[in-house]
């Protein structure tokens, strides 16, 4: 009846090429909990991307023309506005200081989710100077499929499995956690036509579950250091079905603020 | 270590006037939940705005001719349509089906987040024809805070209480919990300058802790009824404080997408 989140502790570093699904497994054995059916990990997209390798130096990167007229208008580094044009299909609103995109996987986001904190090449350590930055996983939802996998194999659990991001709001202070990859979860529970207690259809009827979840997890994670990417939820109120990062997006012609 | 948020079974339907304080110390009591310090209690709109009379019969409003003009394009009610244009400060976006407005209380939402759904007089359950809607609070965060104040009493315990709504998206479909009085409990936590693992600081470090709680709790409260309006919650993983809805309000100035 009631829904826990459980932050697991000592999850390690995570390096380009880690198991991040062994990694998982080990980190809920030391916190002594056992995978049951119905039970959903969500995961920091920041380690899903670096055992990916989506780190990338600064260094590396040529900026376009189009990136470093960008970089003028909104003060910031051309390699790094360079990184986000090219993670973008649409660069929708900037000032000094933030560029808003719809990202090439299809949600609106600042700095197309490309994050400065917190990374850094284990070699770099002791270079302050090294600029590093980490682009989101190429396929958030293929990554979560691959984890639920492994998960699903090593307990024997139907599991689901949601990697999720800090977002800003258009109206309202402050981040949250919002999915960006889906397996085995419902993105969106449909309620609509269903009767309400007094035999009215409900009118306001498609929740997006699998967000209220990224919240709630991220509200578990902090944001001061990655200690605690990876938490365990048990109770999540819905069946788990197949599902994808798609159902939880705006058609763009739906969009009455693009 | 977790946060565990357990909807209260078997709150009774709350009319105008009714004590829901009370009511919420009584489904602790049945629940066999003690208050301890740092417990939150998440209570959905609906049963605040009905214990504080906000019902409102529609064949008791008159549309104004901006509101027949507006109800035209929009195809809603008139009179439903008169009674979002007094909750409002704004109207942003209109389409068929569909007004966005600056709510009085400063947020942006469709239909100024009046209600259709399980909205009825008690007198009136046999007359499907009769045509209540639901306002929202007040002062929410005045109604949180004299819950709040009656809770702490009964209890002895320092608590948070949270009044959540459901809102959409404007790129993502599905509703989410969102904050709309708060009491006791922090908005944002402000993480800025902090320094990160590798003593870079922070860069992305406002969270909207209030409105991942609030997505947290709408989960368990699910759409389809108002049978748990009421969450507790205990794990909340940060130090309790004053707060107002007005943390979590972005200032117009910075508003990107109006």
């Amino acid at each position: 009846m009631s829904l826990t989140l459980t932050p697991l502790p000592d999850i390690p570093l995570i390096q380009q090429g880690d198991d991040l699904g062994k990694a998982i497994l080990m980190a809920l054995e030391r916190a002594e909990i056992t995978l049951l059916d119905g039970d959903v990990i969500v995961i920091a997209q920041k380690i899903v991307s670096k055992a990916e390798g989506r780190l990338v130096n600064l260094d590396d990167v040529e900026p376009s023309p189009e990136a470093l007229n960008l970089a003028l208008s909104t003060e910031k580094d051309p390699r790094l506005v360079e990184l986000i044009l090219r993670e973008s299909k649409q660069v929708l609103r900037t000032r000094p200081g933030t560029i808003i995109v719809e990202h090439r996987l299809g949600f609106i986001c600042a700095s197309a989710g490309i994050d400065h904190s917190n990374v850094q090449e284990p070699s770099d350590r002791l270079q302050k100077g090294a600029e590093w930055v980490l682009l989101l996983p190429e396929d958030p939802d293929a990554s979560a499929c691959r984890i639920r996998q492994q998960l699903q194999e090593a307990s024997g659990a139907q599991l689901g499995v949601l990697i999720i991001d800090s977002h800003g709001r258009a109206w309202r202070l402050g981040t949250v956690g919002i999915s960006i990859g889906l397996a085995g979860i419902p993105g969106i529970i449909d309620l609509r036509g269903q009767p309400d207690l007094f035999d009215f259809k409900l009118q306001i009827t498609e929740v997006g579950a699998a967000d209220e979840l990224a919240a709630a997890a991220s509200l578990m994670m902090g944001q001061a250091a990655e200690g605690t990417p990876v938490v365990h939820v048990r109770g999540f109120p819905y069946a788990l079905r197949n599902s994808s990062l798609k159902e939880l997006l705006r058609p763009r012609e739906m969009d009455l603020f693009r």
